[in-house]
C-alpha cells in the first residue's frame, strides 16, 4: 500500500479559491492519503483583532499562552474544520485531527536554549497505528499543527515537520511519498523564474547543485530535510505548486521529485 | 454493550477547576462512553473581543457568518482540544470530533419561519457506524456541537440535541444511558433547595407532577425530551451535578433518573 502526505501552506490557505481548487484537487488524487496543513495569515488577522501581535523569531512563531489558545482555535477548529466540511462536500471521507487527537503526535515542550519559543513542541512519537486503522475505514486524515505532551499541555509544531515525522514513521511499514505544496513550481534554477525547474534531484546532483553554487539558500533547509526523510525510508519526496499535485500523482512532469541516489547507475 | 453519553455545558466548562474535577471523575466512569461539551461564556467572550454581539432569541444564538466562525473556533478548536488533551493526560484515549469529521452528524439549516437562525443546523442522520469503530478502538470521543449539512457548510447545533441524537440513534443497536450535567442536582420540587430532588421520574410521576404544577417550567422541556428519548429506546437518562456522576454511575442515589413507565406494576 502507498501513502501520500501531502502538505499545505498559506500560499493556499490564505486564497479561498485556491483552496477550493487544492481540495477539488485533492478529491481526485488516487489512493491512500493524508492531508496535512499548516495555518497561513489568518491567526495573525485574528491575533490583531484580539491584539496579539504576533512574534516571530527566525521564521517562527514564539508560542506564549494566548497565542497558543489563538492558533488553536484558528488551525484546529477555524481552518481544520472548513476544510474538513469541504471535502465531505466532495465525497471525501475527512476527519480533522491535532497531535492530541487518539494521542496521535506527542511532543515534547522545545527546551529553552538561546530562544525560548514557548508552547513550542517537537515531535517525539507517531501513533502509525491509528493512522493506520482511519486509512482502512477510507477515512482521509487532515492534520494540523497542533501537538500534545501527553501531560495535558497543547504545543504548536510546525506543519512541515508534522508532514515529514508522519512520513518517516509510516515509512517503516508501508511506501510512502511526501508531496509539498509550494508557492514556486519546484526547486528552480532561476528562483524568479517557474519555467527554470530542476525536475529531479537525487544525493549526486544536488552535491553537484550545491557546489555550483545554483540553489538558492533558501532552499536548503527544506532539500535537507527532504534528504533526511529519504534515509529514513520515505519513497520520494516533491516539491511543487499545488495546481500540478494531479500531473505529479500520475508520474507526469511537474514541480522537483527528490529520490534517494540510484547507486545502480554506478 | 451499554454506551454511556455524558453531555457538560457552560456551568462545568466556564470553569477551570470544575472542567478538571468534572474530566477526572469522567475518566473513572466506567464502559464505552461519549462526552458532548457546548460551548459556555467562552465564545461569548472572544465575540465581545472581535466586535461580535451574541444575539440570541429564546435562549438560541443567532449565527451569522461571522458568529459561525467564532463558534467553530472556540468550541472545535479550544475548548473541544483543551478537554482532548487533558483527557489524554488521564490516560483516556480522547478524539475529539465535529459532525463534518468523518461525517458524523449531517444536519440540515433550520428553515426560515418566523426567526431566520442563520447557520443553525436541525440534525438529519448520525453516523453510528464511525461511533462503534471509535468505541471498539477504545477510543473516548469528544463531541463538539458543530454539524454540516455534507454541501460543505458548517452549521451550529444545540449540544442537548446532539447528545440526544447519539443517544437515540445508538440506541437501535445498543443499550444507552443519557446523562446530563446541570446547574442544579437534579429535577426539584423547590428550585433553590437541592435537597428536595425527585429521585425517580417515569410517566406515571411526570403525569402526577405536572398536575399538581411542582416542576417549574424551565424542566419541562428537557423531561419532554427525555420521554421522547426513551420512547425511541433509551435506557434511562439521567440530569445531575457533574460532581454525582460517579455515584449515578454507580447506581446509588444522586440527580433524578428518568425511566419509562414499569408497566408491570399494573
Amino acid at each position: 500500500m502507498t501513502i501520500s502526505i501531502i502538505k499545505i501552506g498559506g500560499n493556499v490557505i490564505d486564497f479561498p479559491e485556491k483552496l477550493d481548487e487544492f481540495l477539488s484537487i485533492l478529491s481526485k488524487f488516487p489512493g491512500k492519503k493524508i492531508l496535512v496543513h499548516g495555518g497561513g495569515i489568518l491567526a495573525s488577522k485574528f491575533g490583531e483583532k484580539i491584539g496579539i501581535i504576533p512574534n516571530m523569531v527566525d521564521g517562527r512563531r514564539i508560542t506564549d499562552k494566548e497565542t497558543l489558545d489563538l492558533v488553536t482555535m484558528v488551525y484546529a477548529g477555524l481552518i481544520n474544520k472548513q476544510i474538513v466540511a469541504k471535502l465531505q462536500s466532495l465525497k471525501q471521507n475527512a476527519l480533522g485531527l491535532t497531535g492530541a487527537d487518539g494521542n496521535l503526535i506527542r511532543s515534547e515542550k522545545r527546551p529553552v536554549k538561546t530562544i525560548d519559543y514557548g508552547f513550542v513542541g517537537d515531535v517525539k512519537e507517531v501513533n502509525v497505528d491509528l493512522i493506520e486503522k482511519l486509512l482502512f475505514q477510507d477515512i482521509l486524515p487532515v492534520i494540523c499543527p497542533i501537538t500534545h505532551d501527553k501531560k495535558g499541555q497543547l504545543l504548536n509544531t510546525n506543519a512541515d515537520t508534522i508532514a515529514s515525522d508522519l512520513a518517516t514513521n509510516l515509512a517503516k511499514k508501508f511506501k510512502v511519498n511526501l508531496y509539498f505544496c509550494f508557492a514556486k513550481a519546484g526547486v528552480l534554477i532561476d528562483e524568479h523564474n517557474d519555467n527554470t525547474i530542476i525536475p529531479m534531484i537525487n544525493e549526486e546532483i544536488y552535491a553537484e547543485l550545491k557546489k555550483e553554487n545554483v540553489i538558492h539558500s533558501g532552499m536548503i533547509p527544506k532539500l535537507d530535510n527532504a534528504f533526511a526523510a529519504l534515509e529514513k525510508g520515505v519513497n520520494f519526496v516533491w516539491i511543487g505548486k499545488a495546481e500540478n499535485l494531479l500531473l505529479a500523482a500520475k508520474g507526469k512532469l511537474s514541480g522537483t521529485t527528490i529520490e534517494k541516489q540510484k547507486y545502480d547507475l554506478y
